[in-house]
């Protein structure tokens, strides 16, 4: 599922503003662990660490991830199809051969096939079919593949309805707003919006609140095509008759098979009916490609499309809604309970057995998912490889690793929504940290999204991992290209010589998109989600396929090897470290930010004095202030921990006791930001401080509740909604109080 | 000439960055004339000031604007020949008609024109020949003249060269550099540079520069065509035959006739050989239009183009650079000598006579000019007829009024640069301002560049006419249009109540690209260039006509009589005012804004040690504060004469002593800002705060030596450009401090 590439995220950040731009440039801090002193670790234990992740990054080779892709992406394998029941074999089987106890574990949930082909067409004189399928492409050997799914989209209803056309751009709130200003209403008629700059679902839920009757969403050449760069197959952009699947369920209401929610999908738990499901669209909704979207909006006459509207197709665009252009759209689903499967591997912890590190990845694929998500299932072989040959080496990690394939995510998070809400009161105990990799490898880009308490940690094992392309440090390259994007500095005076443009690379906030949701905004379970991207316009297209890979992505299959050292580094470095490396200093600041850009933006909107400003910065401060007590505490710790091993006396014992309290309250910290009563209007959401937004489905609204009633304008709610963040602040608080007492 | 649209002039000003944009939106000044009371005029004269301006601004009409511009239209009229000739005679004689006297102004200028259309071919198996010729559009009925002159552009030479073609963006010195980062070397290359963000000869230098061999240069439909809008005859963008004409000479080296520079062409000057000019190319230079560029860029192999460089044709572009394409380019121009004719009206000065208002327009068109020029001169015949008008009705104006119809000007500014130059003596003692028009009307939005000296009085007129579409003032829509432009406000807590966010209407600064040059930039004569704008993308085609005027950029007329009411008002105002209202505090504090924003530039670039920072500072201190005691003299003094006028006796004549005292200063300020060495490299630019960019050519570089010396991180030459700069300052200081003693 996740975000497209790079640019897509990019644009994304616009629409949250300088907020998140700035927030995530951070000044470098001190340093607060002895140079050279993995965190977390005593200075010999992190000597040992070192030696044997050296081990584990010298297991993954390129041969073998090239392999894993070859055998993963050979059939297209959607959730539910026997050719993904074939894969989740690989996948266990493969596990398994590594030494590493791996199960499947079955759900039966709600998924829709389409039944055949949709009809898009244009009624009348002049009329005709649109093609809405993808050309083979004779370089390519899967494009040929009947096996293909045609192209829909996930949880559209069946549907049949003919009415006048309207281009809405993206297919957001202003843009019915901009139409409104020209006389144009899209009640009764069919709407044609472009991908990007919204997750699907929501261009879906805007269409119906709107009138609309059906729904069709293209790529416009100019998002992801030629305007980006050459097409498949000269280049890695989508080319004419390519366009996108995706799913449209309402993912910013709740994840998961629709018709359990907040349950898993497991027999004898009691289903919604279909209609009372809140987070379906019932209107139709059809991906198209711009070869045939041209065929749409060549013709079409109406106002001249208002500022922002036009795309990289070659006339001007209009916006349609006479009855020069009347669309016939048909599609018909078969909608049945169907059979998914996870893949579920563990490798018992030796001290702390009942304290979870989770790597996720889903396997499910729109097509052949070479990028998405079969690239970081091939991570995840290669990480799994290297960690069997350190447990033949003697190694036992610490705590727990939970190594999830995930299914049907594509339609929705589903495998593990519905995972993490059957093993729900079990993850709120144990799960330490939740590490996911969706699209792995698209490129040679590094990104990352994270909780901030995990900002350290990223950083870290991005320094000590090669970058394939340049030799430099993964970190290195990724900071270098994000002061590269940053706006040439104004007030710096060079010949005072001081460099006041050095910042850490970029971490962004995590939204929705992918499987770190139910662990994050469900569970309240640290989360990160990382990934190497890169010029990427075939997403969710037949040609996510090896060729594509061999050619554009990853033609070495380096940074295939690279993610699954990087990925596994983190999790050993999690499932190894005395005192977890968690930072919650760093998320104060954050949060401090995020409530800061807020308060702005209530200013401007006349709503500052509808709520308590002065009790967050307060809650905020008190926060900090036990922040950097339990990291101070936990640094002395772990040392002394070391310092007294040899004595094994009560002074041992009691830091060792003192040190269990800190990882407990570190790891109960986060949870803590989560809430019974959840979002205002979605209560599946629990997390206080991320959610994905009501408007834009994959980018994270921070503060969501407050910032979406600033939104709305809305006093009573923003005082409401941050009288249950600042309670959430003060729980954490509380917990991190705990830890050094 | 001018530039394309405000569009255009939107890029420009983010060529210069934040700069120019933060600079022209100025917080409202307190006023400083009491309310009502025209600037310059005591209050009674300021009352029949008015009432006479009503009379004249009742007189123009749409449908004798219309009559003008379908007889200006009627054929195309390029300098020199016999159709532009006829054009000089309509204008005079209708002045004439007006009891206004008017005579021809000859002059013997270079001038080619193409001995036949140039050739532009692919050349190998695959190639063909371009069509470079505009259509035909059944709609126009001027469309089908055979007297449209050839594609050609102005001043390139004959040429015959066949080499691979490089496309080259808009062809600056950063796309070259971006090529040579790919191993792209155009060094006997034939080059593709696409039109905007810099003026066309530019793109010639810069070529010939880099090597090239030959220029072809097209209108990309992102910047013009069909991603604008809808294309003629549906729109009034630039359809695919179109192409934009123009001239290629070196206009920052100096105007006029390359073979007279700081000299008249008439008979008897000594002229160079064509060989020894320096404003002329020596490659040859040929435009074509988007479709026959989509035939050059779609098979073009080479690197993908980089960042910035993408176009809206429908694929991805490369480069090139590679034999798969090889050009033939061959022109064949006649070069003569040929004469122009300006036309020269003047109403002589009651009271004032040796100082002169004056109104500039070009009148010949590289086609037919609807727009560019004779919207212009249209408004300055309609505004002549005002002027009769009052004439009969008894008015005198208290200074003489100079009404001058340019020839030439598409070439080089030659018509007014050649008059300027003959009477440069006069003018410099004489000239009050200089007020131009060129493209009067292409739309309803208003846009103005001055020296800040005028702004009041820009801002001030428009305050006083109606804006034809809005039924607001003219000044109220401009500001409001400034307003949605700017970014939402950051800081403004709209619970205060204050608004921050008032600002004055934007006035850009004076480059170059239309007949001002000569007086501001040559002779230091205060100048201001104004017009109405709108969505006009046949600049310089063959479609710039009237049916496109009348179907597209104004089919009312309404804005040509306003243009010629605004025009005529500003004209009267200067011509009247018994105190000339010229404001040098504006003035002071532009130059330190422009001064603030080179510090920041000298600082990045580690220069700000080279040049005397504090000086500068000390000098804008005193000639602000100079300024300021004028500006309040003058105010004083014109009350004064007022006051005392009954008496007639030694007080009376020791004010108007004063006054006149005080209009000399004011005149001759502007003059202390050049400098008889000029510029750096271009002794014909004198003027030391405004001239044409070296690589832009119509944007302004403000503090022209100054700047460019950062530019080319010269510390020897920041410092003595900024001596220059410090040296003109200190003399409009000692004038202005002449006018209070």
């Amino acid at each position: 599922m996740k975000t497209v590439c790079l640019r897509t995220l990019a644009l994304t950040l616009v629409v949250w503003g300088l907020l998140i731009s700035t927030l995530i440039v951070r000044p470098v801090s001190s340093q607060t662990v002895p140079a050279g002193v993995l965190d977390g670790f005593a200075p010999q234990a992190s000597a040992s660490q070192r030696s044997r992740e050296e081990q584990f990054r010298a297991v993954p080779t390129a041969t073998s991830a090239r392999e894993h892709l070859k055998v993963l992406t050979a059939e297209p394998h959607v959730a539910g199809t026997k050719e993904d029941y074939a894969t989740a074999v690989y996948v266990r089987d493969q596990i398994r051969s590594y030494g590493i106890p791996a199960e499947l574990k079955e759900y039966d949930v709600l998924l829709p096939y389409p039944k055949q082909p949709s009809i898009v067409e244009i009624v009348g004189r002049r009329g005709g079919r649109l093609t809405v399928k993808e050309a083979v492409v004779p370089e390519d050997p899967t494009s040929s593949s009947p096996k293909i799914i045609p192209l829909f989209n996930g949880y559209s209803p069946s549907g049949d309805v003919t009415a006048p056309l309207v281009y809405v751009n993206y297919g957001l709130p202003p843009d019915y707003e901009a139409l409104k200003k020209l006389g144009v209403d899209v009640k009764g008629k069919i709407v044609l919006a472009r991908y990007g700059n919204s997750f699907r679902g929501v261009k879906a839920k805007v269409a119906e609140e709107n009138g609309a009757i059906g729904l069709i969403i293209y790529s416009d050449p100019s998002d992801d095509g030629y305007t980006q760069g050459d097409v498949y197959p000269k280049g890695p952009w989508r080319p004419e008759s390519s366009a996108q699947r995706g799913s449209v369920q309402y993912l910013f209401q709740y994840p998961g098979d629709p018709l359990t929610p907040g349950k898993p999908s497991i027999p004898g738990v009691e289903r919604l009916k279909i209609e009372d499901a809140t987070d379906l669209t019932r209107i139709p909704v059809q991906p198209i490609s711009y070869g045939d979207a041209r065929r749409l909006l060549e013709p079409m006459r109406g106002p001249l499309r208002p500022r922002g509207f036009q795309g990289g197709l070659p006339f001007a665009y209009h916006v349609g809604g006479t009855d020069d252009l009347r669309v016939h759209l048909k599609t018909e689903m078969d909608y049945q309970i169907r059979k998914i499967w996870n893949v579920i591997a563990r490798i018992e912890g030796n001290e702390e057995r009942d304290r979870w590190v989770i790597m996720g990845n889903h396997r499910d694929a729109w097509t052949f998912g070479a990028v998405d998500p079969n690239s970081g299932t091939t991570a995840m072989l290669e990480a799994a490889r290297g960690f069997g040959q350190l447990l033949k080496n003697g190694w036992k990690p610490r705590r727990t690793m939970v190594l999830c394939s995930w299914d049907g995510e594509e339609y929705g998070l589903i495998g593990s929504t519905e995972w993490a809400e059957e093993y729900a009161d079990e993850l709120r105990e144990k799960a330490v940290a939740y590490l996911n990799m969706d699209a792995a490898v698209s490129g040679a880009h590094f990104g990352a999204s994270s909780v901030p308490s995990m900002w350290k940690l990223i950083r870290g094992a991005t320094r000590d991992i090669r970058d394939p392309k340049t030799g430099k440090s993964i970190y290195q390259q990724w900071q270098d290209r994000s002061r590269e994007s940053l706006p040439e500095p104004d007030m710096t005076d060079a010949q005072t010589g001081s460099d006041v443009n050095i910042a850490e690379a970029r971490i962004g906030a995590l939204g929705s998109g992918s499987d770190y949701t139910p662990f994050l905004q469900h569970l309240g379970v640290p989360s990160l989600d990382m990934g190497f991207g890169g010029d990427y316009g075939v997403y969710h297209s037949a040609y996510d396929s090896f060729y594509w890979m061999a050619n554009f992505g990853d033609p070495t299959f380096a940074y295939h090897v690279a993610a699954a050292q990087l990925w596994g580094t983190v999790a050993m470095r999690l499932a190894d470290a005395e005192g977890l490396p968690f930072d919650y200093v760093d998320y104060g600041d954050q949060i401090n930010e995020f409530f800061g850009e807020s308060v702005k933006t209530a200013r401007r909107r006349s709503l500052s004095a509808a709520f308590d400003e002065k009790g967050m910065s307060d809650a905020l401060e008190d926060f900090s202030r036990e922040a950097a007590a339990v990291e101070k505490g936990r640094q002395e710790t772990v040392l002394e921990v070391e310092r007294t091993r040899a004595e094994a006396n009560d002074r041992h014992r009691r830091a060792e006791t003192r040190l269990k309290r800190i990882n407990d309250a570190l790891l109960a910290t986060e949870r803590a930001l989560t809430d019974v009563q959840g979002l205002r209007g979605r209560s599946w959401y629990r997390h206080q401080i991320y959610a994905p937004g009501f408007y834009t489905g994959y980018a994270a609204q921070p503060l969501p509740d407050f910032r979406q009633a600033l939104e709305d304008r809305s006093a009573a709610n923003a005082r409401e909604g941050l009288s249950r963040i600042v309670a959430a602040i003060k729980r954490a608080t509380a917990i991190l109080r705990q830890a050094r007492d």
